[in-house]
């Protein structure tokens, strides 16, 4: 038995997320775990760095399996992609140390999530971003990303997935990047998130650029985990896993 | 009655073509005319500029239809998004003069190839674009795109959709362009395309700068129209209707 690492991008839109759910649920897990036991795997679950939501992309997922291969790991690749559906695709395989961990490893996660500032709805690009018309004032938007950097408690957006209390989380990189065709991607870079807290992050930084609500109440929420942002949740479509960092192992990233 | 134009763009993953067929097949036309018929319309069908094949996309079909709305045309625009599904939006919509019909109108029609270099799949790209590796010799594509402009008879690379036997079509425009993340994106602008014409050029292009058939082989074909190219058909879903144009009505375009 060998362990492997591996890099999946997928589609979202056609899974309810990642995690395995019932039978008759389309999950990316149930897919690949599929697509491995076609292949000789035996292992109970397949472990990954993080449950994306229903409808949230990724192209630096990280997912680690135990298989009696014997042949090249490119080889491996290749005979996955062959297996599995066109919505979900193996970027790269390796083996792994000893003791890896895709999730407890792993030491920053980095989100994108897209907005499309245009008046029509565009059935070409609606399916990785969000279309938000009037536009909101990017300088305001610059303004809220840099005030969300830092080691806080970011209770106002979100609930610790784990179940414990600690809604702490370090923020190293936070910020908003042209994309093409006049897209504005929003990039953040973690040491881990909490539940739907990208997603209320980019809703609440939209109302407030569309003067919807104001700079002081997102600045309180940003202080204070008890003034939790209400509403505004982005949606799931313009969100990315981007990549999962790993002291040592930079090589293993994807970009959405 | 007031006889109107709009430009259609689509996803054409989920349908069956542009043209209405059986109940139970769907596509864009039946669609369109089932939003339409929401807002009163009563003519029995619709009239287009093309009609592309099943799993083709568009951002510049052109369509025109006569209703009695009596509102401003931007609210018919709202209108008809609201009753189309997800993967259809109308982007304009204009009142169109007497005898305007959208396919005998135009006097040229642009298509989008993409090819996306890449050894993976993304599954996050592929739903519009072709992904081709190890790719073409891009010097050869270059001077392959060059050869088809002109007045030709381009009975080698296709049929003729109405049935006639004439496949004389002058091609104003042929190249190769650079898209993002190193996509390479055909331009190909006509007056007229035949059945399968566009999906057939570029599997050839792509056959000959690959290494597979000989820069004679497709030479001989865009000459003689006898030499007919056999196999090498691109896939449908690397393929846009980019635009359709008419004399003195240059807005009514849009860009894959």
């Amino acid at each position: 038995m060998t362990l492997y690492k591996s890099i999946l991008a997928y589609d979202g839109t056609d899974f309810r997320g990642f995690q395995r759910l019932s039978a008759d649920r389309r999950t990316v897990q149930a897919e690949v775990e599929s697509a491995l036991r076609r292949l000789g795997w035996t292992e109970s679950s397949l472990r990954a760095a993080g449950r994306t939501d229903a409808g949230v992309h990724a192209r630096g997922q990280v997912v680690s399996f135990k298989l009696d291969w014997g042949r090249p790991a490119e080889r491996l690749k290749q005979a996955l992609n062959a297996a599995l559906p066109g919505d979900i695709a193996v970027l790269a395989v390796d083996t792994a140390p000893e003791g890896f961990h895709p999730r407890f490893s792993a030491n920053r996660r980095r989100y994108r999530y897209t907005l499309r500032l245009a008046p029509n709805r565009d059935p070409l690009r609606d399916r990785y971003g969000w279309q938000v018309w009037p536009p909101p004032d990017p300088a305001r938007l610059d303004e809220l990303a840099g005030r969300v950097a830092g080691r806080r408690d970011f209770g106002a957006f979100g609930r610790s997935p784990s179940g414990t209390a600690n809604t702490v989380r370090q923020v190293f990189h936070s910020d908003w990047q042209a994309g093409p065709d006049g897209e504005r991607e929003f990039v953040i870079e973690a040491d881990a998130f909490l539940y739907h807290m990208v997603r209320r992050i980019v809703g609440a930084m939209v109302q407030v650029g569309r003067g919807r609500r104001s700079p002081e109440e997102f600045q309180a929420s940003v202080e204070d985990p008890r003034r939790r942002w209400q509403g505004g949740l982005a949606p799931a479509r313009g969100l990315c896993l981007d990549a999962v960092l790993y002291d040592g192992h930079e090589g293993i990233e994807g970009s959405c």
